[in-house]
């Protein structure tokens, strides 16, 4: 199983499909449309989508069924990295080594994308999994995190408050929605609640290992990789290496790693592409 | 038919049950909650939503299945308001007489709270409705229609192209989610298709009447009822008065009606009600 092979190819496709929901058209303002199109096509690694297409697979789901869900997921990943962008946010100039969109097109137009970008993914996505996603991305799952994650910025606090904020943080901000872009794969294909269940332990704590290695490679990182700058230092920010150091921080990566791994053991020689997307998030190094 | 008491009957409903979408969950920031609601609960007319179960219950709809969709609606509208308000973008500071959200909780939690509420109606939104919501929120609609009212802000302009950009605006920014109110009611009841069209042109120019008179009363009206200060004026926003002139608009505004009484002719005395709302959004001093 050549996981990078698998994933060059599934991003490929993620891509041109997302390119046709992007097309110009009459009844839309051509900023916002570029403006949508200026984040969506700069550089994203396709993970979400790519889980969401590896869980459908592996369940039995056809690619044309999965796809534009997929995509949505992405979408919504994206409106987020926006908002996240903004002066009132986390006021970064520079995103995978290109000007942010209200550094490109101005707060009002960033504001705007954002909001169009989270839109357009309700458009697309199938019906039978609007509301997993809803719930995933909103109060009780990412944009709690981005609250949480806000309110947390320059305190620099280290202690146990910090670490329950930070679990907080984790697991609302990045993993809900990884977690929800497996369980949208297995939903749409139909497969077991105990089934989904197992994808669903196996999304969360994949999207907890990935987000530790991403505070970790905003430390020991290659800048010009990862195309930013440390903000997190910058902005004193609550990550995990900050509380734990950066030795127990790999180890805790891996260790979830290796317990998601388990938890798809039930599909057999299937989960391969799983398990090799699962290895890839902790040794990856951007 | 006394309209004012079927909308006050209505709007009740309409208040009791978003009450429930925003009970304090311990899975979400106290303070994202307590922005939602905030916002969701400052006087607003409900027209939205009254519309949806008055278009839902002439098409033989059941109050609870119509519900939960109408205060989705309520809820996006309700989000557009926010963003809207933000520096980066009309810039006020009172709206129906209270702080704005940015005002009153920072401009990134209004942000969010936004984002939040978007993402929370499509949580509860009927999934037959999902996408014909979507579509009318979205960049060819809502979304659209605010990013053409950004860009010409401010240009003070009184041309053809000024006539032409109004124009958009009034149809995108709010006569598309007017229309989606009452064409999502009818939707889930079940309706024909010729019907579902006649409800839509019903509420796209009963959607562009209520901008008009907006426009009118934000000139004429009573600052205290209306509870904010001539900001168009101010903004040097351009309106249907300021391009059409006073007279012009309150005609247009009636002729608009009575071609959409005309449209649902079809339902006979059922229609009834949404005759009523046609002449109440005319009629009306705040």
């Amino acid at each position: 199983m050549d996981i990078h092979a698998y994933i060059k190819e599934k991003k490929s496709l993620i891509d041109s499909e997302l390119g046709k929901y992007f097309s110009p058209d009459k009844n839309e303002p051509e900023i916002i449309n570029s403006a949508m199109k200026y984040s969506i096509f700069s550089g994203g690694k396709r993970l979400r989508p790519v889980l969401c297409i590896a869980s459908g697979e592996m369940c039995g789901a056809k690619i044309q069924d999965i796809l534009s869900t997929a995509c949505g997921i992405e979408i919504i990943h994206t409106y987020s990295l926006i908002h996240d962008d903004l002066p009132a946010m986390d006021n970064d100039d520079y995103r995978r080594g290109k000007l942010t969109s209200h550094k490109k097109f101005g707060e009002g137009i960033a504001i705007l994308a954002g909001d169009g970008l989270l839109t357009k993914a309700f458009e697309i996505i199938n019906p039978k999994v609007v509301k997993e996603i809803a719930v995933a991305a909103g109060t009780k799952g990412m944009v709690g995190g981005q609250v949480v994650d806000l309110e947390m910025e320059n305190t620099g606090a280290s202690n146990s408050l910090a670490s329950k904020k930070l679990e907080y943080i984790h697991i609302h901000k990045t993993a809900k929605m990884i977690e929800v872009s497996v369980k949208a794969g297995a939903i749409i294909a139909g497969t077991s609640r105990i089934k989904i269940n197992s994808i669903s332990n196996y999304g969360m704590k994949i999207g907890i290992a990935f987000q530790i290695l991403d505070d970790i490679l905003d430390i020991i990182g290659d800048k010009k990789k990862l195309g930013k700058s440390g903000s997190d230092t910058k902005n004193k920010k609550l990550t995990y290496p900050s509380v734990y150091g950066l030795d127990n921080s790999k180890k805790r990566a891996k260790q979830l790693v290796e317990s998601a791994k388990n938890d798809i053991e039930i599909f057999g020689g299937k989960a391969a592409v799983l398990d090799g997307i699962a290895d890839y998030i902790v040794n990856r190094d951007y």
